[in-house]
């Protein structure tokens, strides 16, 4: 499902325009983007935890020519499923196939 | 940074109250979820995409007694940040380290 047709469920749901949505949608990923970019982690309730993690420097070693290549320490975005979230997910399929 | 937190910033950059703010936050989280429980997939953009995948059966062996086990296949909730979400994380540690 991409954006356009997401926005539009959501907006039936709250009663309001598409564009309207759409606006405060944007906010709200402006917002979650702005926080993680500072490196907090953000706490949705029986959604999930965004969070910014550091992976660690590390060798790396080229098997054909036995060269070691130092990749620099990297912070990537994690994304954990509140325990809640993970049961409707699996619960989902379970419906769908039984 | 906790949901509660969260909704006071996002609630400031609307122009909204808090309560309004949370009741909105409420809606698209539900519709997400509503969404993901039937296994379709979210993209939103410039932020990520969210998606059911399957992870299938296998057989996990106990190295102690030698019983195999057949694990059943499950349905897990992934999350896959845009490039450009990717780069602003790591531009902001950028930012904070030098």
């Amino acid at each position: 499902m991409n954006n356009k047709e997401f926005i539009s469920e959501l907006a039936t749901r709250v009663g309001m325009t598409a564009k309207d949505t759409q606006s405060l949608a944007n906010a709200l990923t402006a917002e979650m983007t702005a926080q993680l970019e500072d490196g907090n982690s953000i706490t949705i309730p029986n959604f999930g935890t965004f969070e910014v993690r550091k992976k660690l420097e590390r060798v790396m070693v080229n098997p054909a020519t036995g060269q070691r290549l130092l990749v620099p320490p990297r912070l990537t975005l994690a994304f954990r499923p509140a325990v809640a979230m993970k049961e409707l997910v699996q619960k989902g399929g379970e419906n769908t196939n039984g």
